[in-house]
């Protein structure tokens, strides 16, 4: 069996530094790296479990990518541009090195496509399988975007389709799935929305990620905002096998990883031309107003009532 | 039950935020904190698992202690100043509320006591409980310190006692002990060298935190700085009962979380004037020189031969 030592340098092997703002990494007793002057400093640790946040259906590639995708998705909201992250990996014993390798080879590829490298972690048994990924990034502190900071009259915004990972995540329970397919791939390897993330303050004023569920996420951003929203149900950016499916996915399913924002109208507008400018699919999906709770509006502009189920709960 | 955000927000309580530095703390999607201008980032992530770091003799109060202590003195032996950590708690879900109030009122007291602020968390459901710490600090650019550095002709420092916690985990281990007991505080409660972190970049070349036994970090640290050592085994600063017990516990036990140190002669002489004059417990233990390995040396100066277990591995 390996020692500790060894699962740490087989570990490190995709991971090669080349960013000079990292003065010590891995191997180290802590991370040293160099701000930018004038940045603030954001961060966010996100955690996924075997049996909780990943199934059997998970190759190792995979389990590594959307550990580090989650953190990098609430990086993306809040308008930050990623720079660094550290992981902390529990596992049994008996956890294959060829596993670990798939793991890192995973975590690796996404942080070289988005930039973020790692510079510190952790090694420890557990019964399970887990991944504890903090995402360090920087923004401009006249850019950070948090949940709050959204006003009446503000339009809604949404990046890429809503429920997709839902679906994914019901056509693996039900087996053998294709692995291409786009529903899938979704609930398997979400992509953060980070190149979206980096422009993301310029314009809006409010953000979250769209990760438990849209209802869940935009009643905290309307509760962090004082604000009330109406949702236009009809605009809601689905794919065909989710439009089929009726509106729990889109609205309650969790996991999407997109960006839902509130911006001004004129900044809102700017916005949409920007992301279609770089062929980026962002949507308008409804406004604020004043007061508080979400209305679902049809086509129409009549209300039609909420579902039940209203999100993720990781211990309902 | 409670719910997740019924959780988060109980976990909350004892941590009051008053540090102006913190732009968002928890709540919000990420943390957002304004770094000190001129200063490097130093960050490490820590974790601790039911089972493999603490068991059944744990208090939630230590259980939550121990988490951010270990990360503290990592960053300790960095030459660093705490300022912010965020921590992911997995937990059965039949982890009792007053339990999680235990673990958040040790970790509270901890932070307050060292000037540490919680920025972020994250709470999920897993089979055994384990708490997951990064810790983030900053220090000036030329007194922040790495296992690299260290020169031959440089005296070797350490801080404390050692074998203290490994002897207080026996005593756990038998059953009963009196929870006063310095021994058994110091496994259940160690308290990491904050305050001589923050000076020790001032002084010291290299440093490293005795958490894996003094053989096997002393061993990284020459290992990283290329220099050979040798160690004054009648020097180690022992307690009463550990020195009856022989060598094994201080120099491969673990867990003591001491600060090890090199510094030229000079500046070490410097450091343990500015430590007495502070009343910390600080001594020489060693000089390092040319070449690799570790010699132990009793008395007469003549050389003994190294115990065979070297220190602490998590897979062994």
């Amino acid at each position: 069996m390996l020692s500790e030592f060894g699962r740490i340098a087989r570990f490190l092997r995709p991971f090669p530094s080349r960013d000079p703002s990292v003065l010590a990494g891995p191997g180290d007793d802590c991370a040293i790296t160099r701000p930018r002057p004038g940045r603030v400093l954001v961060s966010k640790v996100d955690q996924i479990v075997e049996g909780v946040h990943f199934g059997p259906a998970f190759r190792p590639e995979e389990i590594g990518h959307k550990s580090l995708a989650v953190a990098l998705s609430d990086l993306a909201a809040a308008g930050t541009e990623p720079r660094w992250f550290l992981v902390a990996v529990a596992h049994p014993p008996e956890l294959s090195p060829e596993s670990l390798d798939g793991i890192a080879r995973g975590m690796a590829r996404l942080a070289r496509a988005t930039g973020i490298e790692l510079v510190g972690g952790n090694f420890g048994r557990a019964s399970e399988l887990s991944l504890t990924v903090t995402a360090l990034g920087e923004a401009r502190p006249e850019h950070v975007l948090r949940r709050s900071g959204a006003r009446p009259g503000d339009w809604l915004l949404v990046s890429g389709t809503l429920g997709d990972a839902a679906l994914g995540l019901r056509k693996l329970a039900a087996g053998r799935p294709a692995r291409l397919d786009p529903y899938v791939r979704a609930q398997l390897t979400p992509e953060p929305r980070v190149e979206l993330g980096k422009i993301l303050g310029r314009y809006a004023r409010a953000a979250i990620d769209v990760s438990d569920g849209l209802l869940q996420d935009l009643g905290h951003l309307c509760e962090r905002s004082g604000v009330g929203a109406d949702l236009f149900v009809h605009e809601l950016p689905l794919r065909p096998r989710v439009r089929r499916e009726g509106l729990e996915l889109p609205l309650s399913g969790g996991e999407d990883y997109e960006i839902l924002c509130a911006a001004a109208p004129d900044r809102a507008r700017a916005l949409l031309r920007a992301c279609r400018r770089r062929g980026w699919p962002m949507r308008r999906i409804g406004s604020l107003r004043e007061g508080e709770g979400i209305r679902l509006l049809d086509a129409r502009g009549e209300e039609i009532p909420l579902p039940r189920r209203r999100g993720w709960e990781h211990f309902s």
